[in-house]
């Protein structure tokens, strides 16, 4: 019930991802509502199914409120079968505070998770696709959420565009070391040791260049930068239109350049890649965007059923405790190294 | 001596700004190649004036080192100028670092400014400008630093482009108070009583729809904004290209088109609007980007001179002294009524 033209897009894209055998998919929202739109639609002897729930939280509600107050909300009991293991993952275009608030609680996260992160994918000039996280979860982050959102990203990216050691960089200001602000100097120190595949700083214009596959941020800077991207995206769509309508000749040639038009807006549209996962909780969750039409929804629960399908929550563990183990091995190796400085000290000082 | 191919730019653009009149222009650099380059150019008769600096800052140098070691640098010698008052302000397309150096240590701030910011000027849907400060002077910023931001942006607005009352935003991940950082939150607080035109909070995508004119945030972030901004642009702009060229129709489209797309470029073209002010030095200084033409040099030059003229300066420590007057009005207000409350008090632990 989350899109802004709900049950519609959702009853749509589950149909056409159930087609195309993505995945079996349980509807979830108000019976009789969804019984209706699925007969129109013809859906008969498709893996589809109907799980009923009496309340829908709107954009208007207060995440922590509406999951305290409306227990039969959607996403509530969404969020209640992939718990009870009735479904191995959700997808909702809700209100995201209010879907992350309900999957984090109903949930829990992944061992060694401190924050789940919000990674949003955004198309390259390349072709490529780059995954930026948090983009929203967590503001005041401390550098080892960073290092967290890095081995979550990894295994995210790796599952589900099958690259073998995505390029993680750390988004500062400037390539050099001593460029960011306090954060992202320590997190940079914490990343270097990490056994990924670090390149360091990266910049905002590397989102859109192909330089790196994942970028690691704070959520608070991280939803400024999807943000301004929806933003200008707008914009630059609004100034040229206006500029190719202005001329008669232009417009003949706006009217020629369609098709040329349409298959770009194609290959920066977000619907392609299938919506926002939320990466650390113990299941699956994709969050979608509210105005998603039928296609971001297929290619959400696609995207859905790939990430429980490659085990991404499995290889974030595997991950986590690699990093904590590296980190374990450096202390010891610096206190017997330290230890041996130390020895060599007392010894000198005893005159030997 | 500051862009890629400099000087030819830089001497170009002073002659297209001494011919219209905006100013009268210091070349400071190494004395002969600019007579030559003048000489090449016909400037005879026009208020230019050639000042010799033997050394020149580059793009690798380390700002502080480079400020020390090269005392005889063209942006030194230029920084001289501006605090004899030999010069109303400077214009560099140099190592932003370093010029930010020179003349924060050469000039000095403002009364009542603790950190200058650099302000970035973009083009919105609306045909606007919008102003977004610190991009990048300032990591780590305290609430504050925000305040004095919004009074400087303010101030630079009005002038520049003749807008009586800008409207000041907060930049934040929500236009709700409660959404934001610890950072956001504590200068919401202290925006909400400065006498200025604040609007609360604003989102990324506020930067191009012309709801605001005025942005701050912390220099961290402002630089990520205009990072992702240039990087998206460039990607648009390659992968239109690719699109557009892809179909044999769309090359003719393209054609028929390119007039439409030069106004478009236009439009969004930063070098209209003359670089970035350094806000809160104790005179002038537009810094230019590296890649800058001609014509970004001579808008530059308009900028400053309309920056003299006008009085920026002035009218910030106007503002900041008239912000810092009203928390001390408020503050007194609150001691005043916190003063009858303990009285009411104690009057009533009396029994009165």
């Amino acid at each position: 019930m989350g899109t802004d033209v709900a049950p519609a897009p959702e009853v749509e894209g589950a149909i056409l991802a159930a087609r195309a055998g993505y995945a079996q998919v349980l509807l979830v929202g108000p019976g009789e509502v969804l019984k209706r739109e699925l007969d129109r639609r013809g859906a008969k002897g498709l893996p589809l199914e109907i799980v009923h729930a009496s309340e829908a939280v709107t954009m208007e509600d207060h995440a922590a409120k509406a999951f305290r107050r409306k227990r039969d909300s959607s996403i509530r009991v969404a969020a209640r079968l992939v718990r009870e293991g009735k479904a191995d993952g959700l997808i909702s275009a809700g209100n995201t505070g209010a879907v992350m608030t309900a999957v984090k609680i109903t949930l829990g996260t992944l061992e060694g998770v401190d924050r789940p992160a919000l990674a949003a994918v955004f198309p390259t000039s390349k072709g490529t696709a780059a995954v930026l996280l948090d983009v929203g979860a967590n503001v005041d982050c401390k550098p080892h959420h960073l290092e967290q959102f890095a081995v979550m990203g990894e295994a995210y990216y790796r599952v589900i565009f099958g690259v073998e050691r995505p390029r993680v960089g750390l988004l500062s200001i400037g390539k050099e070391e001593h460029k960011g602000n306090d954060l992202t100097r320590e997190a940079l120190a914490l990343l270097k040791q990490w056994p990924g595949n670090f390149v360091g700083n990266v910049e905002g214009r590397d989102l859109y260049n192909g330089r790196v596959e994942v970028i690691v941020c704070d959520g608070f800077i991280g939803n400024v930068a999807l943000k301004i991207s929806e933003g200008l995206i707008e914009a630059v769509a609004s100034l040229l239109k206006e500029a190719l309508s202005s001329t008669l000749s232009s417009k003949v040639g706006y009217v020629l350049s369609r098709k040329a038009f349409q298959n770009f807006k194609k290959r920066v549209d977000y619907s392609e890649y299938g919506g926002a996962p939320l990466l650390g909780v113990r299941g699956v969750c994709i969050i979608c965007h509210g105005g998603s039409n039928a296609n971001a929804i297929k290619n959400a629960i696609r995207v859905a059923a790939e990430f429980a399908e490659g085990r991404v929550n499995e290889k974030i563990e595997q991950g986590l405790a690699g990093a904590s183990l590296a980190r374990q091995r450096r202390q010891s190796d610096n206190a017997v190294s330290e230890n041996s400085a130390a020895g060599v000290r007392r010894e000198t000082e005893r005159g030997i």
